[in-house]
Formats: C-alpha cells, sequence, structure tokens
C-alpha cells in the first residue's frame, strides 16, 4: 500500500522542474532496475510487485526503502503505458566534468538534441562504444527525463551526461580535434580520424548552429553511396551517431 | 467543417483491422505530405487547415477530396500528441514482391520486428542508402502503422515493405548470401560482405527465430572495441542496421 503523497511526489517526477527540486528521478523495468542496483546511484526508493520482491534479493540497507506495491498502484504511478512490476526512485548524482578527462578519449557532443528516444539510445550506443562522456548544450532534453532513462536500456548507469554551454568546452580546448556532422561535410570514410577528439552532433531539424560552426576541425557526413535522387534528406541523429562511433572505433583499433 | 463519419473514418485507422478493412492509411505533417502528394500513392482524402491550403498547390484532380479542417478539428483526427497542419488517407498499395528483384540487390529482411519506431527509422535508412525492399515475417509491426509512418519521415514513399513467411523467401533463395545478426557472429569487419543478399535481423529482444538459424550463411556481430566489463548488452536494432548497412555500401562501393 502506497500513499497519496508517494504517488504524488512519483508523478511529479515526469517533469524536470520537480525532479530538480527533489534531486531524484524514476526508473522503470527489470533491467533497468538491475543494473540501477548494482551501480553507485543512490536509491531513495523502490516500488515492486510481490512477485518481484520474491524473486529478487535486496541488500538490507535498503530495506525501509522498499514498498510492496500492487499492479494497480504500479499502473498510477507508472509513466509508460504497460508498467512493470517494479520502479526505483533514485538521487540524481553530481557529475562533475573535469575537462581533463576528456584529453584520452572520444566524447560526444550535441548542441541541441530535443528528442527524448534519441539521447536515450545515443547513451546506449556510447556505452556499446565505451564511450564515457557526452556533452550537450542546456537547451537539450534532460537526461533524467523517464523517456531517456527508459531508452538507455540502463546504459545511463555507465554513461556521464553534462550540461554545459558549449563555449565553455571550446574555449578549454586547444589540442583535441573537433569533428562535426553536415550534410555538407566530407565522406566519412575517407577522413582522417583519430581516436581521440569530440564529435558535434546538432539539432534533429536544424543542424549545428552557426556560432559553433567556426569550431570544427572536420565537417564529416555519412554517405549514401546512393545515386537514385528520391532518396531520404537525412538519417536520424542516433542512427547517425552510431554509425560516426563504430567508424571511429574501428580506424582507432 | 467535418463531419462525424469522417471523424470516425480517421480515428479508425489507428487500428490495423480497420486500416485494412477500408484499405486506407493515415499520415500527418508538411514534409510527409509534401511527399505522398509525389509519389505514385493514390490520395483519398486530405485534411487540412486554411493556411497550409493557401501555401500548397494541390493538383486540381484531387479537389473534391480535400476538406478545409480548423485546427481544434484537426486535434480531433490526429494521433500525434502535437497535431500538424495537414493531415492525408491515403490508400494502402497492392506491392507484390517478385522474388527476382532481388537478385541484384541488398535486402533487409526481419523477424518479428516489433517496435513502430524502429521500423520507421530502419525504412529510413534503407532508403538513405538506397535499399528498395524490406521483408517482414507477418508477425512484425504493420508498416502502416502510423507511428511507422511517421518515423520514416516520407521514406516509406521510396522503399516497399513486404509481409510473408520467412520460409518462402528463403525457399526461393539458393544463391544470394544470406547474413543475420547475432551476439555470437563474427566481427562485421572482419567478414567478407557482398554487395547483394539478404541481412536478416531478428526480434528486439529475442534475436533470429531458432527455424531460420540454419538459413544463416554468415552470422555478423558489431565490435564493441571496449574492454570494459559494464558496457551495454547490445545495440538497439536499428542502430545495428544503420552500421550495418553503411559498412556493406562501403565495401560495395
Amino acid at each position: 500500500m502506497i500513499t497519496k503523497n508517494q504517488i504524488q511526489l512519483l508523478t511529479s517526477l515526469q517533469i524536470k522542474k520537480f525532479r530538480n527540486e527533489h534531486g531524484l528521478f524514476i526508473a522503470e523495468g527489470e533491467k533497468i532496475s538491475a543494473l540501477l542496483l548494482n551501480s553507485s546511484y543512490k536509491i531513495h526508493s523502490l516500488y515492486a510487485t510481490k512477485e518481484w520482491l520474491t524473486g529478487n534479493k535486496i541488500s538490507n540497507d535498503l530495506s525501509t526503502k522498499i514498498f510492496e506495491t500492487s499492479n494497480h498502484e504500479l499502473q498510477k504511478i507508472s509513466g509508460l503505458s504497460s508498467p512493470q512490476e517494479v520502479i526505483i526512485v533514485a538521487e540524481i548524482p553530481n557529475h562533475s566534468l573535469q575537462f581533463n578527462d576528456l584529453n584520452s578519449a572520444l566524447t560526444l557532443v550535441f548542441d541541441e538534441i530535443k528528442d527524448p528516444g534519441n539521447l536515450g539510445t545515443i547513451i546506449r550506443i556510447a556505452d556499446w562504444f565505451g564511450i564515457r562522456h557526452i556533452i550537450c548544450s542546456p537547451d537539450s532534453v534532460d537526461v533524467f527525463n523517464p523517456k531517456v532513462i527508459q531508452a538507455t536500456m540502463g546504459s545511463f548507469c555507465h554513461v556521464e551526461v553534462h550540461y554545459l554551454p558549449l563555449e565553455e568546452l571550446f574555449s578549454w580546448n586547444h589540442h583535441l580535434p573537433v569533428y562535426g556532422t553536415a550534410m555538407d561535410g566530407k565522406n566519412l570514410y575517407e577522413c582522417d580520424l583519430e581516436p581521440n577528439g569530440l564529435i558535434v552532433f546538432g539539432n534533429e531539424s536544424r543542424g549545428i548552429k552557426q556560432k559553433y560552426k567556426s569550431q570544427i576541425d572536420q565537417k564529416i557526413k555519412i554517405p549514401s553511396f546512393n545515386n537514385n535522387p528520391s532518396k531520404a534528406e537525412s538519417l536520424n541523429i542516433s542512427i547517425a551517431a552510431g554509425i560516426v562511433c563504430s567508424e571511429f572505433r574501428r580506424r582507432g583499433n
């Protein structure tokens, strides 16, 4: 049995303002929960069915934070159309970015990424390819948006997403090569690609903002290898990120 | 002003049963509408605001099929959370697959793809890379599901999606190489990849069904180039399709 206050807290976490106010976010489902419980994230509370609680051993430290919840109640607090058996509320961590950590790394940079599904999928891509840091401009979608968290399939536990004005990143950087995806870029497969660097992706509809274009050392484009004039105008940003990351890793290998 | 019957028809097209009954599907938004109006698809009816109708020249043949619609009415018939200025109802075409068309082509094959966003994004990938045919097992999501149509960004006008038992495809095929993505596959970048062939992708959670595994000549896997043990378990199916298609095209070029 959960209280009205709990329902109110959990549903409020769908909205960024309340996530920031409480310093909490929500994650749903068995797979994400298993990863979260094994991560360094601090658990605020856990809501699960009797069946889930019987089948999963939870650390004793958490015993006061666990609430057996009926399917009907889970439906009330879930943000998904098909609620899962377990919902975790966790503390938003205070990842602080040390620019020097980017020196010997490949880092993804997003100028105003807006779609939660795209950011979540990209975090999963970064995790797959061992990319530790993602930097987003402050006007990007919030990583603790429940739709982002769900789309990561738990990979948010392994990848840090930082929000900062991209000017700060570029004024720090004087040595890492900066790549940027652009429709007028050079064929990705014909570019020199360094193993360490920054790869900048623009907004889903408008691309990279004009003011950042001068920061790009090498504009890159995924070739379509296609002479058909009726082809697609572009690839989805997460697909582009997947192809670009895979090619960077292949070269650096 | 639109009638109750029209509202009823349009909202019913969110559901596959009614799409098949009427032989119609729905597409929303400026970009998709522009592509659809320039394609060989037959338009059943078009609903748009006065502003959209003023700004867009429509063929005279369609004049009896155009309905000026208020924003409020569009909201009623839209399946999207932010309704667009134009909605088109078009006839489901009768694409018939000639197996011989696959002989000198690269074709994507899906064994039970379920997520509409994934199929839509994959159609956009196929369009980008000049892949003309996608074959789906009959238990896959319907290409005319409005969520698929929206995710294609109009690319469904250039790519044909066929539904058939994969046994029929495999019993026809005796000469094209069959590739299949699998967690125990060989590093994609170390495989011989022919320019023409079939690439089979499995269901989002379960992979390729056991009964089709014997049909695969070469199992392929996208390497993670990552020694970090806490990495993601897998890539999203549309990301995998993007990386695989790009690599096939790079080699064939």
